[in-house]
């Protein structure tokens, strides 16, 4: 992207996070340090911005932290503080603490803000944004139902995946995250939402979908679904 | 690069510290997060790590930290904690602590470690890294005197560029870098070192040296300096 005023400047006006694990966070270090912008997360994620000193790099008295509570429209600003016309709401999903920050082997599973699903909208329909789920629930299918577009959680097809291909310890689940196969997986889960467009993002480097000709790859284009790549561009 | 074994494996066996900034620190949190290797620091930047509790996604049964006294040739290992063949060398020099962690506008110029060089062997003459460097000192100077390799901090061409340029509001100084121009820059420095390779690295975007038609890339050239690139190949 280009600077859209100044030398440096780049056009992101605002971050919102929607968990605080490393993939979550750690690009807010390779932002420009004094450039205006506001950061947005739940109490739990704020707490670990708080918690590494290291994020003080987005200068305090430039980058705004501003706490979003959970289940509230939020207008989301300029860096001029004027309204952006666009609105957040977070929610919480289903899923654990950070990886580092894991006091046992078996951490629960929560619904406490640490994991969030981000809801976009310019006063029309909104956008859904939730790359880690660790089940699905009935608060959040009554959430999504109708929803005109959604990004969700596509990193395994299926809960042993890892452990098959012999690439790790961790099924899905310990990880926080729902698989896509099964009964209870997320294929399944979408069905009869009336979702218009479904589309899989944080996708393990396992799952077979990022293979073009593979039979879960067709699969889930079978059930409506489009697995994101880089560069993708969305229009509505 | 490729996995050396495994599926997953990386080729890092060790990473060697050379401040506690985010672009001296923030690579960790890419690495793979349970591969056997050794991260070796002086005891401020290692302090860093243990007040970001973010740094514990390596894995601390997995990922050994190595406080390394400033001054003492100390071996490096392999994965497996047997010699390396290869050893590594600190050095204070002057610098300033990390900008997340400045109290106050002028932070001092300190040589207590925050900032060092980092000397690598293998039983013949070392290789020096000092991507970043406040001030030429007569201690530098004669360890430098002579050496093979040395990649060294080019940040900037003269010290008010980044302010005369409309990008930033602070000197080479203030930011702890001496600058490659002028009666006690890098280029004069280096005068009368007799090292036998120079390589400036750790260029900022502002620097007119790194434009291959600029009469400031003339002038390092002409005093012995390379200009590093992306992809750059050393070979001995």
């Amino acid at each position: 992207m280009h600077p859209s005023q100044g030398l440096r400047s780049s056009p992101i006006a605002g971050v919102v996070l929607n968990g605080g694990d490393v993939d979550a966070i750690a690009g807010l270090l390779t932002l420009r340090e004094r450039q205006v912008l506001t950061v947005y997360a739940a109490e739990p994620v704020m707490a670990v911005l708080r918690d590494n000193p290291i994020f003080d790099v987005l200068a305090r008295d430039v980058v705004s932290r501003e706490v979003l509570p959970l289940d509230v429209r939020t207008p989301l600003l300029l860096p001029d503080r004027r309204p952006s016309g666009l609105f957040v709401e977070i929610f919480a999903v289903p899923g654990k603490v950070p990886l580092y920050l894991e006091a046992d082997d078996a951490p629960p599973i929560v619904l406490d803000g640490h994991t969030v699903g981000i809801a976009i909208d310019d006063g029309a329909a909104p956008l859904f944004f939730i790359p880690g789920c660790a089940a699905m629930t009935a608060a959040l299918r009554a959430r999504l139902r109708g929803a005109a577009l959604v990004f969700f959680d596509g990193t395994l097809w299926h809960d042993r995946e890892m452990i098959e291909a012999g690439i790790g310890g961790k099924t899905g689940r310990r990880m926080g995250h729902l698989s896509l196969s099964g009964p209870e997986g997320t294929l399944a889960s979408f069905e009869g939402l009336d979702v218009r467009r479904k589309i899989l993002i944080h996708i393990n480097n396992s799952n077979p979908v990022l293979l073009a000709d593979s039979a879960q790859r067709a699969a889930v284009e079978a059930a409506g679904w489009e697995v994101a790549f880089d560069g993708m561009d969305i229009t509505s």
